[in-house]
């Protein structure tokens, strides 16, 4: 308990400082994130915002955040929702259901996540959707006024969650935990104003792993890393993973000539270089932060580098000022491991960039940082070689304009220095509503709204009785193989309306009665264009009992 | 919206009918499931009690719902939270964490469960945690105050989910949906006086399909019951399905003489027979709810019957009073059509019970009824035949002591009946609470609280290096196969505490410089009970190239 409250007082006067070294704009991204991802404001949640994002005026015009009238809350709600009577059928502002094949992705998705943390022994945890409101108080500066209290209706005072930081810290102190690799994926609350066509909710998910205890240098880093390749490869996105260091960092601002008190200001204003031109950062520097220019320069110069691990260290290693700082020094050491390591954990260095300007946000962070970016589409090439315009279709993958999909990075000091018990972590969170947007977009075509394997009809002329029990019977024989299967709930269901009922069912069986007494059934691969009811495409003549057999085959 | 308003009216209207028809204990029973289950106080939120719960004694002393001090609030805390300062470190009364083996069992429970409503064509559906307050407005009586509401922070009103029941009406109105077989699993809220210990939370789950649309009689109705059977059959529960059927009990009431205005309230009175004995159902029928002693002495006899479909069809058609009956002669037929359904769906009458006591609470069911139980374990025999004294363990088996673990029924006029469309509804609630304790109870020897497959391991001499980046290779190779598998996370980590980490994990690579540089590794079996580290049994000797199919076909 100590360790978070302590913890909590820390985290505030760090946030303090912050504020104090930055100015106005830049202080608002840093503090959003505990955990960090981007500190660009728009990059904050891991919504896919696909413009920039005027965050102060949204903030002017959701001061009271008021629910009505509100141009902006394209909340979900159809268009006769508002003039009927009665309670407006809609969800809660900023807010979603999720159904159909935005569901089905949703759960691929989460399985192809937890299915990589569990391959490296991590152990799932669910907390609680709301906390005790002491035990988030003090956490999240003043974006504090974004976290959804409960009401006080006589009991305790408690308040939804607002990441799934807080909720772990809570969990590993409460219990004494030391070590553990531990994943969440979970719904967290923020009452911001939501933009929901930017895919920007006030319940959203995060998805955490994070390596906890006192282990030898690099190898729980390492391992993350390879989580995060292996997840990328098993959803098939070309991603590279950004690294730095902050020892190396602060070392070469230190080199640099940057004064002890204005480290994290700098760091915070080289952190935009994704985002902005090195002359306005460098502008922000000098004019706003009142850094000397040759400083800057120093700066620009060494923050430009990016390569290979092994490059960048050369580049550092080449220069004497450089590497006589101790801070550098101990920075080589750990990314002179970590390459080693990652190539033992089969992680091509082609996936790496060490890239000296990845500063992150926040100063929460104490040596190895990251950050995932999805790689561009390289432009196609046209017959000469050139490359062909982009269509519109490329211009508009979000995988082209989302920022970074996932981010952490090693906070040794976070829980362990307020607490009784060291307990140094590293850890990633992935954007996965980012990331589901990019997939959607992606698989649009292919996308089912259900998941059956087999639709079980039958058909019949006039005598047809529509042989339901031999249906009910025959969808048995698939559920106990663990095949999907459905059939129509009429007695004497027409066959034009099974075949509709069956799109999007890649399997047709079809029983006749002549056939099934003889014991065999038709089977049918559906949904081909063709005219599916037609008399020429029946399928072909399978005996009952060879059926989950040649259902199987068909399947894979 | 206009149905879920006009319904959450008719839903109001309905309750204070039962309030008027109902004494007060049995009320409390009543209104506290829209769903059903079991009418009886204790079983409501499928909480496992074993105990008859005091529930009134809880209200009086809950009355403010006050924090502190609690004489009964045994929510998660180590005991020294307490006593230390700064913000309490637990989790809010009536919530727990959920980890390790709780977790992992937890995961098989929903997964097993999923993936049966998915065989049937089930899709999955999920709604945000809180909906506008006034869609749950008058839904839940007088337990309306067991909602927990969000703080009103300027914006629109909302309050956490009750059930699931309510975000599954709003969302079929407000997307115009009519034909639809959805399933949720999710947690639900509701600000009771937990006992933690009983198993009663405030946060707690529920797991919902239902069938929605228009279909011939008893069709969706015969697949929910065969959704059940193989739910219970893939999670190893040996149960029994009590069925009835509204329209059956309604007849049989007016046959024996119960005037139109009690039926509900006699209804509730029978539904007490799996917790009371008949005298004091029938002194509760003559005496405070003021039925003759002949017409309660003939609804007895009635109700006593149980049996297979067959058995008591034939029992309701020998009686010619009772068939004569226009709601008796409509149940009889579709109790008729769905044994024939339930053969050719291969639900064997064994597991059924049709029980003409069975009444449910609430007024909300149409036609037919059913709860699931477990079948108490038959007691051992000794060698001549006689049962054998159950073992305390047996005696607390909490499948011995829980009551019904799924309960539903068709409901055609909660959702229809108030809107512009008809949506005949059928469905099952799953208490996913209670049978967890149930398996955990069952699995307690030989649960994991993680689940690692492989643990790779080194040794040598000393000139040992720790091998880390031959262990780093190989956990690679196993990752990439699927295999889940952990190494040390120290440099030169000794033999016996690589073995203590492996403590639960069944297979150990172990490797050594010697038989490395020849590319082999030893495949070892572990925690068989022997020593582990014994010279004399170091596995057996397997390529590198092999490791990954040796390791497969010891896993299997």
């Amino acid at each position: 308990m100590l360790l978070v409250l302590r913890r909590s007082l820390t985290r505030s006067h760090e946030l303090v400082a912050i504020a104090r070294a930055n100015p106005p704009r830049a202080l608002v991204g840093s503090l959003l994130f505990l955990r960090g991802f981007s500190s660009s404001p728009s990059a904050r949640q891991f919504r896919p915002s696909f413009a920039p994002r005027h965050r102060n005026r949204d903030r002017d015009r959701d001061r009271d955040l008021a629910y009505d009238p509100d141009p902006d809350d394209d909340t979900m709600a159809p268009e006769d929702a508002k003039t009927s009577k009665g309670p407006v059928l809609k969800t809660p502002k900023g807010t979603r259901d999720w159904s159909g094949a935005d569901m089905i992705l949703r759960e691929h998705l989460f399985k192809t996540i937890s299915d990589v943390f569990k391959r490296h022994g991590g152990t799932p945890l669910d907390t609680p959707v709301f906390e005790m409101k002491e035990i988030l108080a003090g956490k999240y500066g003043e974006d504090s006024r974004l976290i959804y209290d409960l009401d006080d209706q006589g009991g305790e005072l408690c308040s939804l969650r607002y990441d799934l930081t807080v909720p772990f810290a809570r969990w590993l102190a409460m219990n004494s935990i030391t070590q553990i690799k531990r994943y969440q994926i979970a719904k967290v609350y923020r009452r911001d104003q939501p933009a929901i066509a930017r895919g920007r909710f006030r319940e959203f998910h995060q998805c955490d792993f994070d390596i906890a205890g006192v282990y030898d240098p690099m190898i729980p880093d390492s391992e993350t890393l390879c989580v995060i390749t292996e997840v990328f490869e098993a959803l098939k996105l070309d991603v590279t993973i950004k690294l730095n260091h902050r020892k190396i960092l602060d070392g070469m601002f230190a080199v640099a000539g940057v004064p002890a008190d204005k480290t994290r200001a700098i760091s915070s204003a080289v952190d935009k270089l994704d985002k902005m031109a090195w002359a306005d950062v460098k502008k922000e520097m000098v004019e706003e932060k009142g850094l000397a220019e040759e400083v800057a320069d120093q700066i620009g110069e060494y923050v430009q580098n990016k390569g290979t691990i092994a490059e960048t260290m050369e580049y550092l290693k080449a220069n004497e000022k450089l590497v006589a700082n101790e801070d550098i020094k101990a920075g080589l050491e750990d990314m002179g491991l970590l390459a080693t390591y990652l190539e033992a954990l089969g992680v091509a260095s082609s996936q790496i960039s060490f890239d000296l300007s990845l500063a992150r946000g926040l100063d929460y962070y104490t040596s190895l940082i990251y950050e995932v970016i999805t790689k561009p589409t390289p432009p196609a090439l046209d017959a000469d070689g050139k490359p062909v315009r982009r269509s519109k279709k490329e211009k508009e993958d979000p995988a082209n304009q989302v920022g970074s999909i996932a981010a952490g990075g090693r906070y040794d000091n976070l829980v362990g220095m307020y607490g009784k018990k060291q307990i140094p972590c590293v850890g990633i969170s992935f954007g996965v509503d980012r990331i589901f947007t990019i997939l959607k977009a992606r698989a649009e075509k292919e996308m089912r709204t259900r998941e059956v394997d087999v639709y079980v009809m039958a058909f019949g002329g006039k005598e047809f009785d529509g042989m339901l029990p031999e249906r009910m019977s025959i969808a048995r024989q698939l559920w106990n193989a663990g095949i999907r299967a459905e059939f129509s709930h009429k007695v004497k269901p027409k066959l034009p309306a099974q075949f509709k009922a069956a799109l999007e069912v890649p399997l047709a069986v079809i029983m006749g009665a002549d056939e099934s007494a003889a014991g065999q059934v038709r089977l049918k691969v559906l949904n081909q264009g063709k005219e599916e009811s037609s008399e020429s495409n029946n399928g072909e003549l399978v005996n009952k009992t060879d059926l989950v057999e040649a259902i199987r085959k068909l399947l894979i």
